[in-house]
């Protein structure tokens, strides 16, 4: 028969999936002989077991939860409704991960009429028992049974202010015997049609059946969703014996963190309050002490309980969260947890405890989420300003930062303005591709629509810009330049101020402060290059994004999108003639133009490079893209041409696609028309010539083609590229070394990687796409979609935020895998917008990538995530007590 | 070092790769002690290495030449050049296929001022010598220097004129020798600006030169694309002592099939001309003589050629098409070769070679090839008609059948037409969707645009209408109801012809032949029957088509498309309330309706199927494919809804997507409204009882969830219309069996098909789908590129006509593996177009799956095709002289 129930000695802290993180740390402690109320485990297989059965605790896991319940009763010499040494005891969830939104604590649990009484003769001390069993009730009523608990609350007012008291403390325990508890039972009837329920085997299963029905509320499973955590994990319920803070003034309970946890600092830092239970504490009805008054109110506890928690970080080897309780001058250790901190207490605490001697610089290295560097990297505003500031608007957190400026509300004033030396937020619906100058400009983008994955986000992200999207109750009138929010219409030209990490849009400019990036920092990243094998390199499309990456300390550009730089200034126009062309000498006379423009880009880029590794991807979006939108603009095109607008316009319609993720793009355009490859081989060959000769540096530029499906499509365009490159070599009479490989970004080429492989030297895997096709997904319509999936709990995580291991991830390890058996140095690397997220780096350095390639704003996180494999790797192999169990 | 040249005797008739299909069967006759003319073969690998070098012939090959050229100089006592006995030679090309296209034939080739007296001399032939030098001039300069023949046809032409000759018997050895020859080195040097070639051996490498350099001219690369034949498997050459029937009456040369390549009936067919040179047998200059006239003319030479003949056929065990000659008296065989055929001759060949016991079955089905069997099931013109018909226009093939008929430019009008009793042509600039039942209603459909996998070209198959599409030369002018063709304007109702299986659209109403299914084809497909095990499924909607699919033995439905019913008759439009709907209740009202219809449809399907398998799909494809078009059609909604035109139509814009096909379809539509499948699915069970009462039969419905990508997706949407069935179970108080399955259509389900299997009972690949995600190609965009992909020998077949066994097949191999390593009796089908395609269907019997599904008029095809595969494994698995190469 499987095992549902342990009592905290039959477990230990290894048992965190069964037990819940809560439980294990209970066992943990219990075997460390600390001094822990006795109690026993209820597991998360009984929760899953309850939710399979239709919600019912199933018959064997009541017959364990007895034999534990008696167990315990023997163990504390009390019993559960016993006359004479009633057991009263405290029901916890408790899961796997720590988890805000379940049901947390319900206290006292055994109390009823007649236990009560027995606890005041026992305590002496009838206002206790009595205050107890009214805190019980309205616990129980509440989370149990889901009865505000305002109702009772104000039971408590209404007789405070009847007897003139100042505090809970001048109430009597008459006033509790007589008039609260009478009360407080007659609201639970009055609401649930029943009476409060007098026997404690039914409080307890009913206490368990809420933990257990807590795990799947609304605010649980959308925590869970926004974190990522499986819904099928289940949660632990912990029942452990009371002890009594409020049991005079030799009792008391609190709160404390072994260091800061806003700052790290080394020193104690908690609460307590004498006289009072766990809730009193957090609940902020009383003002709870410092923890240092207690030195001089009970010194030996003081001395005690620091030497408990010390020794606990000594043993758990991080910071520790814990909650005790003194009754009557005994010292009860309730729980410990390592304690959650901000990004900056994360930092300092992983680097002082290495100083310390405490944990090793790969265990360190995993003590810092990768995405709490965000906090460390972007500019936040000020705590004082955030306490001043009044919220105008809401919108989802696409791109971290904090930005006050004046509202423009197209790119070409943003950049206008911008040029003058005003500090801009640009404000639109959505953005799209030509909004890029203005988006460049800009300190801050806000938008009225668009989610997490819009081009606003996504390109905002990349840029590094604060970025909040779908701010609902944002309205634009983009003709009389102004915008509306809550009724009150502004003009072009207001401040405002926007948190891409919450969200939060401030009227008017709030203070800004900058971060740093030295000290503990510097030296954590210094740790997590010597420890990474993974190379971490930026995408960068322009000069200003390679300074930007080469400032993070990305070892070179694995992605140079070259038609992101198709839309800046006049070179649209020379675009649009070039896909608007009938002939390939139309074609080729425009192309000449955008080879002006290309190599001058490319100079740029390898002078911000300096002999780092640029990986520059040929043309790749279907040409439609850059079709003009107005017939003014079709008349320029037509008349640079010498065609009529009506030819023109005929020619646009033509590359108009059904489904264009799946059209003409990429070495599709190619094949069709081989003169645009040519020139950009042209630019990336003559550029890199002339930078290793102003430079005197060696430059290997790496030529990667996109869409790659078939061999014979690497091998037709390879061939031309080639050719045009080896003509530009002989005309200059000098030699270069380049490289050539292919993006892999279809399945098929997955699929058939080592017939790819034979021509390429190296694979960049497009996870963007390659999630795309795999799924059969198009980023574009995913919003139709995707919100039903989340709802119904049928996705995790966005596919393209995090890689799908089992799914694309497959494709990833079959194209190394067949790749390298053909050619067993080949270069891989990933370029996907999931080079930046954690998770996903670490699968690439498992799957053993050569390199991520992420957006500049990422790299420091990349870094960091790509140290965190290898230190796992290094941990995992050196099976010693370095190797804690992690704490999320 | 590699052998390059082999004598005939050196080779044998399995050495086809490296000697090509000539080569191997000279090797192989001259093996059999036939009295067939010695000589050499270079192989197909030289001219690999001829296309490696940059078209030069190495030295390694020309040393191989030269020592075989020795050896033939010694075998025939024969020198090249001679002057006392000089060895003339043919060079022929010769592929591992017969292939038109290619340079074929060089005679007399050693022939030059010397050796051409020295040739008179010998055989006391003056006019045969010069006749045979002025045939080689000609041959060689036409053949291998590109020399136009008609200008030495026309000397010969004017001098007979001048001299009132004729016939060319007529011309004397002194007009040869004199006049002819001078005139043709004239030409010869006019064009190339040098002499001809006057050294044998010089002849001979430029006749190998040209052999080789045809393999790449564009008729041949053409037909190898159109033929699905690689390019690189080279041609090799064949260089043979001359034999010659022009010596006078007692020499003669002739060609002959062992049985009639048209009909298939046995007995000899063939010609032969007394004392000529075989090209004036096929070229049509004099009439050539019917074979019987030998057995009066050379009752001798008759009788040893039959019985070497028919002694090939035995040997060959299939009908031979041979070339020989008789030179003074003594027979040569030339050549012999598996003889083309018919459609028709094919079946009765292998049928009647079953019965005269030379084959056995298994070989008997490989002899015809599946797609002659569409000769066999279409409606052709009559062969009278088509001499007389005038071809008005041409398009491409896109449906074979022959039609004729008035034209309509409407569906509508065509569906009212055809009710009148009229034959009905529908003409369209394209078809979509909602001309369906316009489609059904004519005989045959003609469409300016569009390519071989466009709309009309797909329904067309799938319904057996003769089609063709992509006639380029078509205006339609909608409003005039008119359509013009080459400047000529024709009102509707004007009668065409229409060829689908040529392209060709001719004036007029041209006769019509049907073709019967019986006799020998009844016979071949009962073998095949017996032979096949991989079962064959149609793809049927309606009842109708279910009819057509039984007609042609289908074993079950594998896929009925639920969505191709919603066009029709007053149900688009609660097709459209139900997606304009804005809420359940609405949406739920509307879909009561559609339940009145499906259930009808289903009952339908399953009176024609009586008991056998039935696949039903639910809905597929993205709801906007529905949309009203018109505000008109908006406004129709708008009234049903009770909301205004501007609702519907702000609802309708937001069901548009950027790529459709990747976006809010199949079951994702499922997991956003359940309620549309519930629908379904009871309408899919409540008929399956109903006709399981009607008619006594058992009937299992398979219902198969679309394009699921995860395995939650299965499990969700399984969950609900398992519920949904169940109800309705209950509600009925009976029990029926069924299948819940799904498409394999996502790359992602085809990697992750194991937890997939877990839910699934059976897994049907939807290889369109498949090979779109796969390839990242969409079907309507293709268009763009393939062309290009095609000219540049990117792709050798359109990927989504035969399946792509290297990706997409990969894909399929995977999920068959995993799905049966989860579930051992998982049952596999495929229901893509390649489902009718021979090769694909090869494919998927040697992968194991159970069933392909394809159109109703391709289920004779299909059965072919897998009995064919089922043969070939039988053939190599008893390697006996059963097994014999197989002629393309």
């Amino acid at each position: 028969m499987k095992k549902y129930v342990y009592m905290f000695r039959e477990g230990n802290e290894t048992m965190r999936a069964l037990l819940g993180g809560k439980g294990a740390n209970l066992a943990a402690m219990v075997n460390l002989n600390l001094p822990v109320p006795q109690g026993f485990t209820v597991t998360t297989e009984a929760c899953n077991e309850y939710y399979a059965d239709g919600k019912i605790i199933n018959d064997e896991i009541k017959r364990q939860i007895d034999v534990c319940l008696s167990e315990l009763e023997k163990v504390t010499d009390k019993t559960l409704g016993g006359k004479e040494n009633p057991l009263l005891v405290s029901v916890r969830s408790g899961a796997k991960f720590s988890m805000p939104g379940m049901m947390d604590t319900i206290l006292n649990l055994g109390l009823n009429d007649e236990t009560v009484e027995v606890m005041a003769n026992k305590t002496n001390n009838i206002r206790f028992a009595y205050d107890s069993y009214r805190r019980f009730i309205q616990m129980y009523s509440d989370v149990a049974c889901g009865v505000d608990k305002e109702l009772f609350e104000e039971v408590l007012t209404e007789l405070k202010e009847k007897n003139g008291y100042e505090s809970d403390l001048d109430i009597t325990a008459a006033d509790f015997k007589d008039h609260v508890i009478p009360e407080y039972k007659a609201i639970f009837k009055a609401r649930l049609g029943r009476d409060f329920p007098q026997d404690p085997k039914q409080q307890l299963m009913g206490a368990i059946l809420a933990v257990f029905s807590s795990w799947m509320n609304e605010r649980a499973v959308v925590y869970r969703n926004l974190n990522n955590i499986p819904h099928d994990l289940g949660t632990a319920v912990n029942v452990q014996e009371m002890v009594f803070g409020n049991m005079g003034d030799s009792s008391g309970t609190g709160v404390l963190f072994t260091r800061n946890a806003a700052t790290g600092e080394n020193h104690i830092y908690g609460e307590y309050l004498i006289n009072a239970q766990g809730e009193d504490v957090v609940a902020g009805i009383r003002t709870p002490l410092k923890i240092d008054r207690l030195a001089e109110d009970m010194p030996h506890i003081y001395d005690q309980l620091i030497q408990i928690v010390k020794g606990l970080e000594l043993h758990y080897r991080d910071m520790q969260d814990c909650e005790f309780t003194v009754e009557e001058g005994k010292l009860y250790i309730l729980q410990t947890r390592n304690g959650k901190r901000t990004g900056h207490a994360a930092l300092k605490i992983a680097v002082d405890l290495v100083h310390e001697g405490l944990i090793n610089k790969p265990t360190a290295l995993t003590r810092v989420e990768p995405d709490q560097i965000s906090q460390l990297l972007h500019p936040n505003f000020t705590k004082a300003a955030l306490d001043q500031g009044e919220v105008m608007l809401s919108g989802l957190p696409a791109s971290p930062g904090a930005a006050s400026g004046k509202v423009y509300l197209t790119a070409d004033k943003a950049v206008e303005c911008a040029e003058k030396g005003e500090k801009v937020i640009l404000v639109r619906h959505e953005t799209s591709p030509e909004d890029i100058k203005g988006m460049d400009a800009c300190l801050g983008i806000l938008t009225s629509t668009g989610g997490m994955t819009s081009h606003a986000a996504v390109v905002a992200r990349g840029m590094g810009r604060a970025c909040v999207v779908g701010a609902k109750g944002l309205s634009i009138n983009y003709k009389e330049k102004t915008f509306t929010i809550a009724g009150t219409t502004y003009p072009e030209g207001t401040e405002i101020s926007i948190d891409g990490t919450t969200g939060n849009v401030y009227a008017g400019a709030l203070a800004v402060e900058e971060q740093e990036l030295t000290g503990d920092f510097a030296e954590l990243m210094s740790w997590a290059d010597e420890i990474k094998t993974l190379g971490v390199r930026a995408n960068a499309d322009t000069p200003k994004d390679a300074d930007t990456a080469i400032k993070f300390g990305a070892e070179g550009i694995g992605l140079c999108r070259t038609e992101h730089m198709f839309f800046e200034g006049d070179r649209i126009e020379y675009v649009r003639q070039m896909i608007l062309s009938d002939t390939l000498e139309e074609r080729e006379l425009a192309l000449e133009e955008l080879y002006k423009f290309q190599i001058e880009d490319f100079k740029g880029i390898y002078r911000a490079m300096v002999g780092l590794p640029v990986t520059v991807r040929l043309l790749d979006p279907p040409l439609h893209e850059f079709l003009p939108h107005t017939d003014e603009e079709y008349q320029v095109v037509a008349a640079k041409l010498g065609k009529t607008l009506a030819e023109v316009k005929v020619k646009g319609d033509s590359l108009h696609e059904a489904n264009p993720m799946l059209g003409h793009r990429g070495c599709r355009l190619a094949v069709t028309y081989p003169e645009i490859y040519n020139m950009q081989v042209r630019a990336i060959i003559n550029a890199a010539i002339d930078v290793q000769n102003e430079l005197g540096c060696n430059i290997v530029p790496e030529i990667m083609i996109p869409l790659v499906g078939q061999e014979s499509e690497i091998v037709y365009v390879k061939g031309n590229i080639t050719k045009a490159i080896e003509l530009e070599l002989a005309k200059r009479s000098t030699k270069l070394e380049y490289k050539i490989g292919t993006m892999i970004e279809i399945p098929r080429a997955a699929l058939t990687a080592d017939s790819i492989a034979k021509h390429a030297e190296f694979f960049s895997f497009g996870t963007n796409d390659l999630t795309q096709m795999t799924y059969g997904f198009s980023r574009d319509d995913i919003g139709s979609f995707l919100p039903d999936y989340k709802e119904k709990k049928l996705v995790q995580v966005d596919p393209f935020v995090s890689l799908d291991q089992s799914g694309v991830g497959q494709l990833v390890q079959i194209a190394s895998t067949k790749g390298r058996e053909v050619k067993p140095n080949l270069k891989l690397g990933i370029c996907g917008e999931h080079g930046g997220d954690p998770e996903s780096i670490k699968f690439c350095h498992n799957v053993g990538l050569n390199y991520v390639s992420c957006s500049p704003y990422r790299v420091l996180v990349a870094r960091l995530a790509a140290a965190q494999a290898a230190a796992e790797q290094i941990l995992v192999a050196h099976s010693t007590e370095d190797i804690l169990v992690k704490d999320k």
